[in-house]
């Protein structure tokens, strides 16, 4: 039987603003430097006004509509928020992170990260501003069978 | 004390279009075959347009009006939405798929997936047509004490 | 090399009704009675009328504000619901359930549980009246490097 094994990454991505980054190279590459060939891989970001999510990865006009229909649901400048010491967009993107995502957990397979043919890692930037964000990758489980 | 186990198995769920189909048992039984006595499972779906939730299993209605509240609350040929290559129901299910979960972790206890009572694991077919769905359920922790 | 470490803990939560609570501090204790010093926490809760949301924690005014959008966006009462058995808040909890958390994973670094700065633990109940509820916190990992 072959070992355990883990190793966990943090990154920062600088976000230029609202938008969807695609994180699934560097996911794929911590993977890869962890040595786990059967096993779990976790992505979590540590802020409360960013999320996750798994996105269709081939046509961008996907993350466009996602994006437009974030903005519809939890409009900026909503009368409903009390919450605005930073502005329009500050409790719309406590909200947005709180329905998508803060974390989540993929297979390793096969020594790789096992995302479908069509899934995508993305860090959604909710606010307007440009941010640093702090995204850490841990991947737990066995190593290649000897 | 006990040795660490890990059990990997993707099964592939053959869906007659939108609606909601019970995983639980099929989970369960991947747990039993794993060993494990205490750790943590997790479930996974391969697509953006199909997702995981964790339901009240008891009255079927309440799988109907959470369907009802996801149809009004992102609709089937919103003006909104440019991406519609694939119909009317393709943006909405890749909004679907977000708002809910493409992955779930939950403990395992005594040798047991540990849900709640009225707890369920459905995979949640977001599209019209019927399609094969690929989830995988990994198991990871330790061995019964002996 | 350090060994391999797991600890998992359920705490019963008395809820007043709707509303927040800060599950953080007990989190934290749990992990540093783990002894696991890189890895990951689980939390989990077993019910599907609450749920767990990662929530900014300085301005309880951010949380009102959250009840306030979950309240307009799935109200109480909607004629859209038929399962309505145990009152008005019924199918709301199971929705707003489905729309935000039943596990978190968190990564554990430095023995810590890593959460960002302005992230706290939050369980979310649904209901309006008082409940039990019952979460479990799993860490897995490596212990501290000898």
């Amino acid at each position: 039987m072959s070992g355990w094994l883990q190793r966990r990454e943090s990154v920062i991505v600088q976000t230029p603003g609202r938008g969807m980054l695609d994180l699934s190279g560097r996911v794929h590459e911590i993977v890869a430097r962890s040595g786990v060939h059967e096993g779990l891989c976790s992505v979590f970001v540590h802020h409360t006004s960013a999320s996750l999510i798994l996105c269709e990865n081939a046509d961008p006009q996907v993350r466009r509509d996602l994006e437009a229909f974030a903005s519809r649901l939890v409009p900026d400048g909503d009368r409903l928020f009390e919450h605005v010491e930073e502005g329009d967009d500050d409790m719309p993107a406590h909200v947005r992170t709180v329905l998508t995502h803060s974390s989540l957990t993929v297979p390793v397979a096969d020594g790789r990260c096992d995302l479908g043919t069509w899934q995508g890692v993305y860090l959604w930037e909710h606010r307007h501003a440009a941010h640093r964000r702090r995204v850490t990758i841990t991947v737990m489980g066995t190593g290649p069978t000897r």
